[in-house]
């Protein structure tokens, strides 16, 4: 008898988280559809039921900047008017993170002013180090560059994807690779 | 007196959200447990709420082909038959974009018909530039590699992990790099 | 009579969805602000209401670990005490995954125990092939690491962003690249 009860009490959970879902996917196709009719893009949801202008306005960020959802911000990060911040990125300003205007931060960047690399060969003795970042106006960050802790970005600068900054770089460099480094065949 | 109301008000919208967001993690963890039990894997929420072969059949992708739900699809994306698309995924179809059967999207691959690179350095002065991009049949793209706008790949490619491909790739190519050249070793 | 009678159905479905929108975004809204006065963070919503302490416990991991809840684990996958995983991250764990103590495994990281080339090339016909992973304590993996299936990484190893490890490595290596060579400069 006392089975059959708990039996029963467990369908009602799924039957109820059920609905609940069924009422989740309903808003969701909603969004979808408005979206696809007005945008022409499919999104993951966070970016269907948020603004990511209202988003970046929140942060701070200047006029006309916006920062897509699936973004983490990390600490003091200051970005300047009409930049574009996309999915998937890492904004870590542990260590300040300073960012221009104008500036096209691809999908998948990640920009670090700190690094745990001691923290984890020490098994955690060792405490993690800091150093602030700087990336001037008008630069474009190509899809999933890494900028290290402590790098200076020259305004108008151009990052080719998946590269790795580790040292600075100057006003209107073209840098590719890993490590990135001067670009001179399209200069 | 009215004080105080406001400190009773707030904490009620702290109480609701409170249940709210119990709510939330019950609904999570029953979500966690089925998908653990059936499919042993641990996934985002959205990914246990929606399905992806139902996605990519909204999106018109071919029968069989499945889309994980933090990709984000824009503008004109075409796809064939049976063709797997990995999570942190883009695919940029503003420009017109193509993928064959069969491909294995791998996760953080980027697919581009657009960039903004002029549009950054200029302040926002110059306008996007597009060109369309075709992938063949049966290609593996792997992890973390991004196809640049214009760039066709024949069928039975291989581009290895973290790879930029900037030019045309040959029918059964085997690639690798920033940017990727023919794997001569492995061929 | 009926039409109308639909359109008004319509609007219901609408102005339901609006209130249930406004909703979501007044608990994300209390959410990032606590966030923001404790921890100095703006993260996306479900890192707000979920714990990834509580993430990793549930799967096994050690104690003092902690993954993201935008990070894909699949399979067996086994962690010591102290590791960190980032968001953006895969723990493929399909043929044996096993990451030791003390372990930063960065944003974007992904650890694969199989592959899927053979599937894509011959149109499905081909079998995915599958090989374990092992990861020894103190390790750091950078920004979008990509570790192949079959490898094994010594302890103490550093691995810098962006690099793709395709082979074994001894431990206290310190590697960097596509594919990842020792960084004899830095050592």
């Amino acid at each position: 008898m006392k089975e059959k009860k708990v039996e029963e009490e467990k369908s009602d959970v799924l039957r109820t988280n059920l609905r609940k879902i069924e009422k989740i996917k309903k808003l969701y196709e909603s969004l979808r559809e408005e979206m696809q009719k007005r945008w022409e893009r499919d999104l993951p949801l966070e970016e269907l039921l948020f603004d990511r202008w209202e988003r970046a306005a929140k942060l701070g960020f200047g006029k006309g900047s916006s920062v897509y959802h699936s973004c983490y911000v990390y600490g003091d990060v200051k970005v300047g008017k009409n930049t574009w911040i996309g999915p998937f990125t890492v904004l870590d300003g542990t260590g300040g993170l300073k960012i221009g205007s104008y500036c096209s931060i691809s999908a998948g960047v990640q920009i670090y002013t700190h690094d745990t690399v001691q923290w984890a060969i020490t098994g955690g003795k060792a405490a993690n180090s800091y150093a602030p970042v700087r990336i001037g106006d008008y630069c474009y960050l190509g899809p999933n560059v890494v900028v290290s802790k402590g790098v200076k970005i020259g305004a108008r600068s151009i990052v080719g994807a998946n590269s790795v900054v580790l040292s600075n770089v100057l006003p209107r460099s073209k840098l590719f690779g890993c490590p990135a480094r001067p670009d001179s065949d399209n200069r």
